[in-house]
C-alpha cells in the first residue's frame, strides 16, 4: 500500500449551492489542496520555492475524474485521503477518498504532470519527466 | 447531432492560479454554468422556480471528468459548448468543450441525475427519474 | 471583552492568484466562515435547520470592510478571530482578525442582518430584527 | 467625470449560496475583474506581461469596502462599472457599482497599490509609487 495523507476541511456556507450542497467543484479543489499537501508531508518543498529556481511550477492535470457519492453540507467536516496509486515515465495518477466519518463522499483519480514554466513562451507552461528526487521523497 | 449551447467568459486573475494559468476546477465550475445555460436555453425554468414547487433542484453530479489540453490565462476569452450526449433512465451525460478560439482548451463528461430535495430528510437530495416534460425541451 | 472563537485554515494553491498570494476576496469568505463557526461555537443551530421551519436563513451583509496588512501564502496557516463588536436593533457589527501566528494578515468589519426568505418574494430574502434568543446565547 | 469602463457577468449557479443568493464575497471578485478589465480596455498590458519584465504584477488592496443594496441570484446578468476616483502619491481608490438593470445590488471602494515582487522576498511582493506611464493612460 503506497504512503498516503490526511487533509482535513471544515465544510462552509460558501462552499455550498442553492441545493444546500458542497458545490460539485470543491471537491476538486479539496483534492488539488490534499495532492499538494502529500507532496509537503513527503518533503517537497512547496512550488514557490522551486519555481524560484526555475524549476517545478507545479502538477498541472492531465485528466481529473470524481465520482459523488453522497452530498454534505456546510458544518461537516470532509476528510480528503491522497496518494500516488502509479508512477508512469512522463505522468503519475493520485487517487483521493473524501470522507464525512466513515461515509465516502467523493472519490477522485488525477492524472497529473510535473510542469515548468516554458522557456520559449513565458506565459506558458510545460510537463518535463517525472523528477526522481521527487519520486524518491513520495514513494 | 443534438441541440447545442455556447457559454462564454472572460478569463479573470482570481481564475488563475500561482502558475498564471486558470486553476483547473474552474473549468468544472464553467462546464456546469454552461450546462444550466443549456437547460435555461431549452426553456426549462430556473431551478429556484421549479424548486420553490417541490420540483426540481437542480441536476447533481453522479460523475465528473475533464481532459486539460492546453492551458489559459487571464484577459484571454473562453467559450464552452455544452449538449446532451445521452439520455438513459435516471440519468443523462452532458459533453463540454472548452476553447479560445479554435483551440481546444478542456473537453468534459458529467453524468449527472435530476434531484428533488428528500422529503425523508430535508437537507439531503434525492434522485428521481428524467422528467419527460423536460426531456422533450432539450432534444 | 466580548466572547470570540477561532477558526483555522490552512491557505491553498488555489487560494492564490497569480500574484503568488492569497485572493484577497478570500479574506472576506474565511471571515465568513469564522462567523458561522462563531455562531455555531455560541450553541445556535446552523442556518440550514432554521431555514427548514421558514426562520432565519443566514446573516447577510449590509456591509463589509477589510484591510490588507501583510500576504501570506500557499501552505502557511491562517487563523481568524471574531467577534460581535455591537448589537444594533436591527443589525450588528461584527470583527474578524485573520493571523499568521503574531502577524495580522488582514482584518474584517461586517454590519450584518439576520434574515428570512420574503414571504412576498419567494426567491428573494428579507431583513428581521434581531432575534433576542440568538443574541442571549452569543453574549 | 473620470473614465469608467463596463463589465458583464451572468451570474452562475456555483455564484449563490444556500440563501439561493450571490455569495457576496463574488461581488469583491467582480469588482476586482472589474478594475482589471479598467486597465486594459485604458491600454495597460495585461499584469503577466509586465511582471514578466520585473515590473507590476498587479495592483493589491490595502483596504475594500463594498455595500450590499439588493440581492440577485442566478441567471440574472450584473454589469460593473468601475472607474478611478482619486489618483494619490502611492495608492489610488477605485469605485465600483453593480447594477442589475437599473438597479444597483452593490457598491465597492477600493484602496490599491501598484506592486512588484519583493527583489528582497521573491515570494512576497512590494508596494511601488504610481507609474505615470499607467496614470496618463488611464485619466
Amino acid at each position: 500500500m503506497p504512503r498516503s495523507t490526511f487533509y482535513k476541511h471544515r465544510i462552509a456556507f460558501a462552499d455550498c449551492d442553492p441545493a444546500q450542497i458542497v458545490f460539485f467543484a470543491n471537491y476538486f479543489k479539496w483534492f488539488d489542496t490534499s495532492g499538494f499537501e502529500f507532496f509537503v508531508a513527503c518533503g517537497v518543498p512547496p512550488w514557490r520555492d522551486t519555481a524560484q529556481k526555475g524549476g517545478i511550477i507545479g502538477t498541472p492535470l492531465v485528466k481529473a475524474t470524481a465520482t459523488f457519492v453522497n452530498s454534505a453540507t456546510y458544518g461537516e467536516d470532509v476528510v480528503i485521503e491522497s496518494w500516488v496509486a502509479e508512477w508512469r515515465t512522463k505522468s503519475f495518477v493520485m487517487r483521493h477518498v473524501a470522507r464525512r466519518g466513515d461515509t465516502i463522499l467523493a472519490e477522485g483519480e488525477d492524472i497529473r504532470v510535473f510542469a515548468i514554466m516554458d522557456p520559449a513562451q513565458p506565459t506558458r507552461i510545460k510537463a518535463v519527466p517525472i523528477p526522481p528526487a521527487i519520486r524518491a521523497l513520495c514513494e
